[in-house]
């Protein structure tokens, strides 16, 4: 992790790719979401949504899986190249989480995160926030989802 | 479910509870937010958490599974009575998500769902918009999350 004073706002990431299939859908959707449209094939096809779609906290979750090994990556390269690594703190949550568009099965999705603001915390001395704009496109370009995260990142002892 | 038109701000209903066991709380991050204080009880002693505790959206999930449950027992009482059943359009998403504090391994969680706000949409003849304050509460009277989710639910037919 890059400490506070190396965040910039504008600075984009690509977290990664993901194919989600009908298998894993209903996996999903039958321990947390078991929404029918969700669950089967002939019920969704007759739905709002035309055809089986994730749930979209299943969107979301992979979002957060991805962003996780990519942090875990950025660790790894840093302790390879023998720089310090900054602590990240516990995240407060999230703000304005929208579902743009259904993911269907075979759709992949290209999950990205951007830096919209950072800010150092006078209420937290050593410690700054930023907030991200965190986002999923489909294989045509339309956004699925998006949200603002926001963690605590140490910044750079003096 | 019932019509929008029978909703009203203040309503709010317990949704269940859900006790997390160490062994659920590892198999959701291993899956989903595989951070090692989700995953570790003896990494997660020496985090800032002092002891293993679940993924903030393992928190929030239990909450959407529980929810679907309870309507669809709502559903299945209003078909016994013979009543008509309102249809819910998809969710555009969710706003300020809060984790406020740590849900451990052991904690019973107490989830509820308040109706914040009720207004008939004119951009969607035969549709309101509904605001709830969703939240989950621990066994010491601890809010643990809560976010505001919203609902598209239809109008009772003239």
């Amino acid at each position: 992790m890059k400490y506070f004073e190396d965040i910039r706002v504008g600075d984009k990431v690509v977290i990664g790719r993901h194919t989600f299939t009908a298998d894993e859908i209903k996996s999903f959707a039958e321990r947390f979401d078991p929404q029918p449209f969700h669950l089967d094939e002939a019920v969704a096809e007759q739905s709002h949504f035309g055809a089986l779609c994730a749930s979209g906290w299943h969107t979301v979750l992979i979002w957060m899986r991805l962003r996780i090994v990519e942090m875990r990556h950025e660790v790894e390269a840093q302790r390879t190249r023998g720089e310090p690594i900054a602590q990240l703190g516990p995240s407060p949550g999230f703000r304005e989480l929208k579902w743009l568009e259904p993911v269907y099965a075979g759709d992949t999705i290209t999950y990205a995160s951007e830096v919209m603001d950072a800010r150092p915390l006078d209420s937290r001395p050593g410690w700054g926030l930023v907030q991200y704009f965190n986002s999923g496109v489909n294989q045509t370009g339309n956004p699925v989802f998006s949200f603002i995260g926001s963690a605590f990142v140490e910044r750079r002892p003096r």
